[in-house]
């Protein structure tokens, strides 16, 4: 059985916690059933010059960001695709992929991270946190208090592998969830699902409304001044989504004028937030640097896990995990 | 057989959170057993030239803050004064407290809500929320990765009602937990136990260092610059007890020069804390102003709730709960 050729794609002044080494690669290896096809890994830069000749002779490749014109090559090998990361809105629109590759997002990898971040965001939104870190600011020992947390509701828009992992930490502390999903249908870890029509209506009674959606064309600014205008004046909002889910100046507004209890966002549009922008200063918004899903331990290796079974599957011809449909973009 | 009467010493500028109202107090008794005697609840100002003399008139007294100095009195009736609140530091010494009253404190009470606040406070200082929030003041998107929480270890200072509902909430996130207290014993939530003699070797391999003991003469300050030069330099530091248990310059110092991860602190010294302590602006601290323990809803019921039981066992004879001992003066 001849060797797949599979390509890591490392691109410039990636954070050392996401980068695919050697040791990392031969771990996951290690860790994989013996059904595994024999495989050669070799390493390109994203901005090497000979990228997508090595790219389109490789069998699968793996990678978060890479020159999408250079994938498109008449007798390319190239079958598999596996991003690094859970959101590929940075590889719209997708006409760049031929129909031979399968495109694969690492969506589920975040999920023993991203509940412990969940309950802890939840719990912060119910205690006020946002409110005594902006009262420490401006010098002020300011009371607000909170009861039990359990019987409070939330909204999570998106229950994918995070939405889910999400419902999962809010079901832990006695949280009621409602999710919002393209396809109504029973969904693990929510009480109920609901549709993105329903929207409008349902965040007028949920205590925290959560984010954890893709961002496409469709979804960009879903949180406007007209949602946060629905919202109850004491609910908590949080993004573990995208930054262009929500429309800033919109959010900070909310907050300025009282009508948001508080904010707790891992994403900001765009990344990094410049120095200069007045979101900093918002009054109870606290901004974490896109990490919320990032376990530097465990990050890699769950990657690679899927990539390797996502290797598997396509050579024995069945459906490859989190495989991205092209009219969804996601 | 008499009825017993019952003072409320109602101190002024109390917030209404903790009043105890009428109504919360025939709720308390509509709930109490039938053996509870019949109990005539009256209430006086702390500040009122009557109070001693109302005071002393009383079977049972309920407060936090009196004027200790007119409760001994010749002939006095009362037997019993339930503290509404888990430290007595403010009413030390006890030399003012006559043999034949039986001083109880509130401790417990606070149990369901400090788990949920110790596990939102050992999740943000494993996260680094601390870093995070000092960061957004400057404008900057710094990243620091954290792994899961499952596995770290805790050394909780104090294994009362407090300390034990840490190490609950510890445990529920699969924290090792190290217990230290005056009496070494098996003691529930607590994976070891170790006495107050060990504290300096047992913060030298601590993830988390959590204070929840009384503010006594003995414990005034143990928390110090010796103490911190201990800690791992990574180490989270919280304190649920009292603010006179840590040098606050100490604390400070520590977080500038960087040999301490991050704090969280809920209580200071003094409270609250001046417009121009410089511990305000710290960097990795975040400070709430002493509420992680009160939850609005159920704090005066389950004192109250306390106090009939402590009364009906004053009335039998049997021992009182939370009785204060006077030797260790908690």
């Amino acid at each position: 059985m001849r060797k797949l050729n599979v390509l890591v794609a490392q691109y410039p002044n990636q954070d050392a916690v996401f980068r695919i080494v050697p040791a990392r690669v031969e771990a996951a290896i290690a860790r994989a059933p013996a059904s595994l096809p024999p495989l050669e890994f070799s390493w390109c830069a994203t901005d090497d010059p000979a990228f997508g000749e090595r790219a389109t002779a490789a069998d699968a490749m793996i990678g978060f960001r890479f020159p999408t014109d250079q994938i498109k090559r008449p007798g390319s090998a190239l079958r598999l695709i596996q991003v690094a990361a859970a959101g590929i809105e940075h590889l719209l629109p997708l006409d760049w992929l031929p129909r031979s590759v399968a495109l694969a997002t690492a969506s589920g990898v975040h999920a023993p991270k991203i509940r412990e971040w969940a309950a802890m965001v939840l719990l912060m939104l119910h205690s006020r946190m946002p409110h005594f870190v902006t009262a420490q600011r401006a010098h002020q020992w300011s009371k607000a208090y909170s009861s039990h947390i359990a019987g409070r509701s939330a909204l999570i828009v998106g229950t994918g592998g995070i939405g889910g992992s999400i419902a999962a930490a809010a079901h832990g502390l006695g949280i009621r969830t409602t999710g919002v999903r393209r396809n109504i249908r029973p969904t693990r870890h929510f009480d109920a699902v609901i549709g993105l029509q329903d929207l409008n209506d349902a965040v007028a009674s949920a205590d925290f409304v959560v984010l954890a959606m893709p961002l496409t064309p469709t979804t960009r600014h879903i949180v406007n001044a007209d949602l946060f205008g629905r919202m109850k004046p004491e609910a908590g909002f949080a993004n573990f989504g995208r930054g262009g889910l929500v429309d800033q100046e919109a959010l900070r507004a909310a907050l300025v004028a009282g009508t948001l209890g508080g904010a707790i966002i891992d994403v900001t549009d765009p990344e990094p937030l410049p120095p200069d922008s007045p979101l900093w200063d918002a009054p109870r918004l606290i901004i974490t640097p896109h990490l919320s899903c990032d376990d530097p331990e465990s990050y890699v290796p769950r990657t690679l896990d899927l990539f390797l079974d996502n290797i598997r599957r396509r050579v024995e011809g069945r459906p490859i995990r989190n495989r991205v449909v092209r009219s969804r973009a996601y």
